[in-house]
């Protein structure tokens, strides 16, 4: 089975994903079942009150999500987000924002996975997420998910 | 108690969150515990398979459930998200989606509010989002939220 | 494809979900994609406060759930829950609590279902739900999920 | 600020927690910011295909959850479930099931809370859950929580 790594990933961002590509995401590490994913900062991720918006963490958190599953499948490209909770912990000050993903559960066709994102410099998580891919079946040809 | 308008609110997002700006929201309607945001459809909202991102369906909830909090209570510029649970129903075809929120509870210090996005032309929902805000007291100068 | 009424959904509560049984549900309807279950009050379900305790209001929308699942596919007995999201919305009176669940997606693989709890008498929901049941491939012999 | 303990905890269940005491809920440890609830495994547990049904996860882990909150704050027993989220991993066995919560958040209204069970004797969580209490406000005379 193919894994994604990195370089891979990032080239994905780039060329397929464009809003991780316009919030400038930056893949960090991707390990087996485990995917690290940076929010450089920046002034367009602004909210009233001068903290990140919610949005560009739960852009993020995806994104982390969908490094898992490359990770660990990098023929599932066509995997797609089936559902995510996410709970805001603190307001983020205007910095860096890491999110780390973790798997909690590859099955054949759903894979749950765990995300905590902090600040850079700071271990206190700023949200917790959870949600669940849907895995496009791997005899598919054309690799698409049917949820 | 001042409340926001639909005007009001697109001001605002013009000029205070730029992520909506550059995802391109309008503000369709503001109800008594009720908004409607519409996304038009962009290239830049594509995900690998040709149908539209998550974050674009995420970012586009959490902006109507802040316009419901906004036209109940027009002070409360500084509510947060406090959580926010997303279900993706079909990958929706890469047209404009329109979300519509809906107020569930409206307390001192939360707002329990219901989004459904469906595809510009069709019913059928394309996610389903349960979320709550975190609203400022009143009774405090600079507005800011407490959780 | 056999659809599951009312009377044989309620024989199935009593002999094979004990909780069920104890919590004394009780099958008041099941329509194509939809299903209505009520709670009886009891003491049993009390908490401090005197208002009805949030298991048994998740153990209810649960069953409406799979109620919703089993009316559609009456062979799914062997579906599972795979994510419930609930929001608490009011402190219910200890009176009868009705659920009411409504399908909002049926794939070959899921159901996400939306539930509205009630008080006996009341039109204000006192929790909100959504969840996603995995459902047993209609080709398996054993019925079994296999998310 | 008075921190109840696994004694103190353990008797609120069975005086003022009627479903706690049916499940059988044993309190087996309360640590600052952290819980352990175990639920040992009873024929009144299961569902249809011998694993232990969901209501019973989730009654443990909204258990499980008072407990930090009680544990940090001894006084908030009008505490509430504000939300919770819960992903079902894996069909847990009909052994002892047990609950591990830990604090994410602590503010003055909210605490958010993490928890994840696993079946005695195996490391694997069949279930994770993330969800919010709403906590009293300390002035208040009578305890009760105001979301």
């Amino acid at each position: 089975m193919h894994r994604m790594g990195v370089a891979e990933f990032q080239a994905l961002i780039e060329r397929d994903l464009p809003i991780g590509r316009w919030l400038g995401f930056r893949v960090e590490a991707m390990g087996e079942g485990t995917a690290t994913i940076r929010l450089p900062a920046r002034q367009d991720f602004l909210r009233p009150g001068g903290s990140i918006a919610g949005p560009a963490m739960m852009a993020l958190a995806d994104c982390a999500m969908y490094g898992v599953v490359l990770g660990l499948r990098g023929d599932a490209v066509m995997a797609v987000t089936s559902n995510l909770s996410i709970h805001f912990l603190r307001a983020p000050k205007p910095v860096d924002l890491i999110a780390e993903a973790k798997l909690l559960r590859l099955g054949r066709r759903l894979a749950v996975i765990e995300v905590s994102i902090h600040a850079a410099g700071e271990d206190r998580p700023v949200a917790h997420v959870t949600g669940t891919y849907a895995l496009p079946s791997p005899s598919h040809g054309d690799g698409s998910a049917v949820p």
